[in-house]
């Protein structure tokens, strides 16, 4: 039973989950075969039309006029956290405090097809999975248990996948992780201060400087921050303000599909098919009606290993200067 | 040049190091080389005996009778920070500030010897490692503008090694770290509180409940933590308190070199030599009169791989319970 602990020296809860260590990897398998092997991973990919057996049963699905699913979100079959569990605290002794693994994980499978990654897929079935993503987010919010929805998605090894059929994951914690509250904190205070929101500061100055961004649109900007902590991370903002991802308004949903597409298939090409993370970093519950925190996406590749330094002080060493990346990506693809 | 940028988004100073890329990685070529080879990639090896010249000027050292150096510490050859550097800051903008990558990066070769990893050197080597260490630590520390130095080694390409030939780096930054300054205004806060040191006390509870200890003597003791972040997260503790590892009294090096031996032995035997990091945590400048932070070796083995989740949302889900992975520990080397 997965369960969580707080660290008193950090303020952290720790998910412990030793029910993951038995998840698949098909990854090895799948990228060491050649073509003529390849049904067979199809056959055995839980993620495929037609082996919906192999899941969970079905939590939501977007279906086509034909009824086949073209977004389908299951229950993690390996979670880190389970609806079942409690959220009550129990001390067990003066500083260790631990609950039960309280919360939800869902998989949002992204499309039936089986290789093609984000950046190829048509602008609509990104769509469809940002509102899939959206509706879900709403969906778990309605537990008044989960604190904090983490959106997010893995590709390839080093980032973290365990399966290679494209999917974003959705966790829900019974707590507001440390490092949101801290952002939030820092969001807050500059709203005090200055009576702003800090990420739309921040998206104006990047806009005035122009040469860390590389694609917009009427709705949104994708910029390499000033002071990104790794080589090629990339934000995307929406230019008004939201404070949570459950607020963007349906009009939004095509043209952060588009800015999607532009941006990873910028880095696809550019860094050629670089492992990478995204996280949807959006407001925790409560704090939805405050001006401070404007959700955003970053993507993140994972082109460098975080060594002793970064483990040791939380400091990043990074490489390359986010105005020299996002020259890169711009030129390569002619915008 | 590097140089730090802030990010007012989390409080954290980054590091550019461009230069970094530059930086020559042997340990591929060396892992898949068999030994008639040998020979070659230790004439190529920087940190091997008679090829001194290949690095920049020596440090430090210690020498043995015959005056052949048994530790040897030089500038880091592509440093992450540098010590001509300017410590001023610079506002671009108004949220956009940087200054110079002003502190120091050297590089701590443990031994003569290309292959030995350090759970297999004898104890008095360790224990001239440790001293040295102590050393530098103090003798950066007389640089005013250095707040924290950062000592840490990297074993394994998981933990980000780039030189097979064993070695430790020490980082001295101009600022202290925001997550330092957390971990450290948690412990002050446990203090005000409670009037004891917030490590000593977890210290007491972990050897009340024994069930996580794995290996200890007079002087120390070494357990995995209850709310470990990683599997096989290590600590090793001083048993009476003391802020800074430059405050560890001579007669202790010996019981520290002994503990880290029987410890990282425990993992090379239990793990098959797994990837690690190794930090020294110690209080920054001006708090090593304060008696709430106890500083700490903790040995970060680099099993699993930081996905999306956790850098969405800062949390770690660990699958490896750390009272079953110290039994493992124990019993793998009959103690």
């Amino acid at each position: 039973m997965p369960e969580l602990r707080f660290d008193p020296t950090t303020g952290d809860w720790v998910v412990f989950a030793p029910l993951r260590q038995l998840r698949p990897r098909t990854l090895e398998k799948d990228q060491g075969q050649s073509s003529p092997h390849h049904l067979s991973v199809e056959q055995h990919c839980p993620f495929c039309p037609g082996n919906e057996a192999m899941t969970p049963r079905e939590i939501d699905a977007i279906r086509n006029s034909s009824n086949a699913w073209q977004v389908r979100v299951i229950p993690n079959k390996f979670p880190a956290l389970q609806i079942e569990e409690d959220d009550r605290r129990v001390e067990v002794s003066e500083l260790f405090h631990k609950m039960g693994g309280c919360g939800a994980h869902e998989v949002v499978v992204e499309s039936p097809d089986h290789t093609t990654v984000l950046a190829a897929q048509p602008i609509d079935q990104i769509e469809r999975v940002l509102r899939m993503l959206q509706r879900r987010y709403l969906d778990l919010l309605r537990d008044r248990r989960f604190q904090s929805i983490i959106l997010f998605k893995n590709h390839g090894e080093r980032a973290g996948t365990s399966l290679r059929h494209s999917h974003w994951q959705i966790i829900a914690t019974p707590v507001v992780p440390r490092m949101l509250r801290l952002r939030y904190a820092e969001a807050a205070q500059f709203f005090d201060r200055t009576g702003n929101c800090l990420h739309q500061v921040m998206l104006n100055e990047e806009l005035a400087a122009q040469k860390r961004i590389v694609s917009c649109n009427r709705n949104f900007v994708a910029f390499l921050p000033f002071a990104s902590h790794l080589p090629f991370e990339t934000w995307i903002m929406p230019s008004q303000f939201q404070s949570s991802f459950g607020q963007l308004p349906g009009e939004l949903f095509r043209p952060l599909a588009e800015i999607m597409k532009s941006v990873l298939t910028k880095l696809f090409v550019g860094l050629e098919n670089p492992d990478f993370n995204l996280t949807i970093d959006t407001a925790s519950r409560g704090d939805e009606e405050q001006s401070s925190f404007c959700w955003h996406i970053r993507i993140l590749p994972r082109l460098s290993t975080a060594a002793g330094f970064e483990l040791g002080s939380g400091m990043s060493i990074n490489t390359v200067l986010p105005e020299d990346a996002a020259k890169f990506l711009r030129a390569g693809t002619d915008e």
